[in-house]
């Protein structure tokens, strides 16, 4: 007998007739023997429906208490009604709100961070035989006695750190796609199901655009020892195991394809060379204003140094602003940004200089420019026009053979809700 | 400064604006230097809608304990928009779960009582100079630690019991009507708006009728010594006051005229008259069928007992059921109930036989038949047919000279929204 925690996200929770086959999976798990936990999302567009009540109410957003106060409701009526679902199959069941499963929480409402997961009755409730059932994305702060939500990714970082803590024997993430994949199926028809990765390349995956796990959970399992299956609430397929196991091989091995369409390049050019601290004061303006950077390249030449980096799309004129506010002090000739970019970013393990000179030259074949172009081991990510993102996806997946066919893997059908792959 | 109860029921909160219109409403409280604590029911029709979602995921009506999971989101969501709403007019707000607020209650899911109530929290915010919101209907029963919610009426019940916990100076409920009326304005179009009432009184009107408050709020604030005052969310009317106050008169004075159509009559002929206890035993089988019996009437004759009282028209079936089912026992020769009956009921103090004359002279002259006629020092109630109701409301009304043009008054204007009177 297992100890399996269950996730499933808001989409496959969205009506009652969903709820319904989400407690008929459920069963089917108790049926194979194994106690099990359920994390649940809020269901469908609940989340956004409360937010616009909030709108109505109100000129502003709202104090953040509050707003968790509101949206904390969510979690609550899509887990009592799973209970009560579970309860007509002849499924002993009971909803616990965050708070009451022992989720604590720093204090900042609207993204508070897990301090510590003391389930207790979570036990209780197992050891009475019960299906448990516990609101996502919640959780208490203890100086204050309030109510606090862990923002994007709060569902999936609860269900991993009720697994760490209770030591289960996996975490079950139920979403709309089938697994992790070796590309976008939207974008690459043949891509295949991956059937097991480890944190490190999930993690960049997720980072880099692979919408299916926030990179958050995935670092929260890694540090806990929470192996997560990725599965598909709407099929029977096998999903993806995210592991710390690596398959053992000596050569390179490429895994997957990500890419991020969310992205601006930013470039700031002719800072005066003869101080080195003009350049560092560059990412330090960056980052105090809350701006994360990803692929910094640095370039000098004949005294003066170019900086080209990726920021998120959202966060480009927040980059350019408080760049143009520290002008005098960086002294840059120009600031600029350009929207119509995105990145592919190759993962896999020990990726060498051959695997780069691979990419070089399949961008090169395209033919297709290379913004900008950053390696590590577990990946190289390549900026280029968002015009020419697509075909490079395609090409790279091609040259990397990482397709159904050329592995004997049947391809995936996706249903294309537009959410991750 | 005194410190103010208020609360608000769900059609005073059915909408954005109209939540907006409450927040105004306590801002002017605030503003004329007054502590203000908020109980707010969920919103206009929330928690049928929870409901109708628990139907659509099981076929029953589902485990007590997760019903109150999920209709305890109602009030969480209401009160929250509440302070944001608040907040948004400049004046700082936070809302508290009924477990927050410090109300504790039994662990009867669906319909626990209040046992103790601890504002520690409450007096904090209100220190802080905050408004306090608190969730209505709902506690948390210490022993499970779970939530629990009130039942019928529970929202009016947390806001007394907070009020006398409080030590506060007036309770203020909030509703779709002007306050108590000496009838209901929409059989009785000159019904005049009482300023005051006894406790006593009220709950002789709220049993027997008069929607606008529920009987056990009213025992609760009696009990606790709590003034209540009945007000419209929608005007500006002054109300009507609860209190312990009798206005001091020596003469009979009647106070107004309640109805009720949901009743229905049962009558249980021809009970052996030889053993006392099988009439008893007729009582007996009902409180153990947990129905409640009003205005019983025992007549003898012949060696034969017939029994006939009033039973909320909801209970009659299990009434005559559990009657029938006792049937050997009591030997009873034939159960009946009739639906389409209603009370009146003359509700005053120092209630004599005079009064009792004139009501029955009333009755007489409609005609209309008294099928049964129960009187107290403070209620003379009276069972007729559904169809002579409103005439035998108006022509009391008349008789006892209750109407606002006999006392100057000018007669309330009522919105009609067909809840209360």
């Amino acid at each position: 007998m297992a100890l399996v925690v269950q996730k499933y996200g808001g989409s496959s929770i969205g009506s009652p007739e969903r709820i319904r086959r989400v407690a008929e999976r459920v069963v089917a798990t108790r049926a194979a023997g194994h106690d099990v936990v359920v994390v649940a999302s809020a269901m469908g567009d609940t989340t956004d429906e409360l937010l616009d009540m909030a709108n109505r109410v109100s000129r502003g957003p709202g104090p953040a208490r509050e707003l968790d106060m509101l949206l904390t409701s969510g979690e609550r009526i899509s887990n009592a009604l799973l209970a009560i679902a579970l309860t007509d199959l002849g499924h002993p069941a009971c909803s616990l709100s965050g708070p009451q499963a022992g989720v604590f929480t720093t204090p900042e409402h609207g993204h508070a961070r897990i301090v510590d997961v003391l389930p207790t009755r979570v036990r209780q409730e197992l050891d009475r035989g019960q299906v448990v059932l516990v609101a996502g994305f919640q959780g208490l702060c203890k100086d204050t006695d309030d109510v606090t939500t862990l923002g994007r990714g709060g569902s999936d970082t609860t269900a991993v750190a009720l697994a760490g803590a209770l030591h289960a024997d996996v975490c079950e993430i139920y979403t709309d796609v089938d697994g992790v994949c070796t590309a976008d199926p939207r974008v690459v028809p043949t891509a295949r199901l991956l059937d097991r990765v480890s944190y490190a390349q999930m993690l960049e995956l997720a980072a880099h655009g692979a919408k299916v796990l926030m990179p958050r959970s995935v670092e929260y399992a890694r540090r806990q020892d929470v192996t997560i299956h990725v599965r598909s609430s709407f099929t029977d397929r096998p999903g993806t195991l995210v592991t710390t196991q690596e398959p053992e091989m000596e050569k390179p091995a490429v895994t997957a394809i990500a890419h991020d369409r969310s992205v601006a390049l930013v470039s700031v050019t002719g800072v005066p060379d003869e101080d080195p601290a003009r350049s560092a004061r560059v990412f330090r303006v960056l980052a105090d204003a809350g701006v994360e950077v990803d692929m910094p390249v640095h370039k000098s030449s004949r005294g003066r140094v170019d900086l080209s980096f990726a920021v998120a799309r959202g966060a480009a004129s927040t980059a350019v602003g408080a760049l143009h506010a520290a002008a005098e002090e960086i002294g840059f000739a120009a600031v600029t940004s350009d929207h119509h970019v995105g990145t592919v970013s190759v993962v896999g393990a020990g990726l060498c200089a051959d695997v780069t000179a691979t990419v070089c030259e399949t961008f090169a074949a395209l033919p297709a420019r290379i913004r900008l172009l950053t390696t590590s081991e577990l990946r190289i990510s390549v900026l280029c026009g968002e015009g020419e993102l697509d075909r490079a996806v395609r090409a790279l997946h091609e040259v990397f053979e990482l397709s159904a066919g050329r592995v004997g893997e049947v391809a995936t059908v996706y249903a294309g809700t537009g959410r991750g792959w």
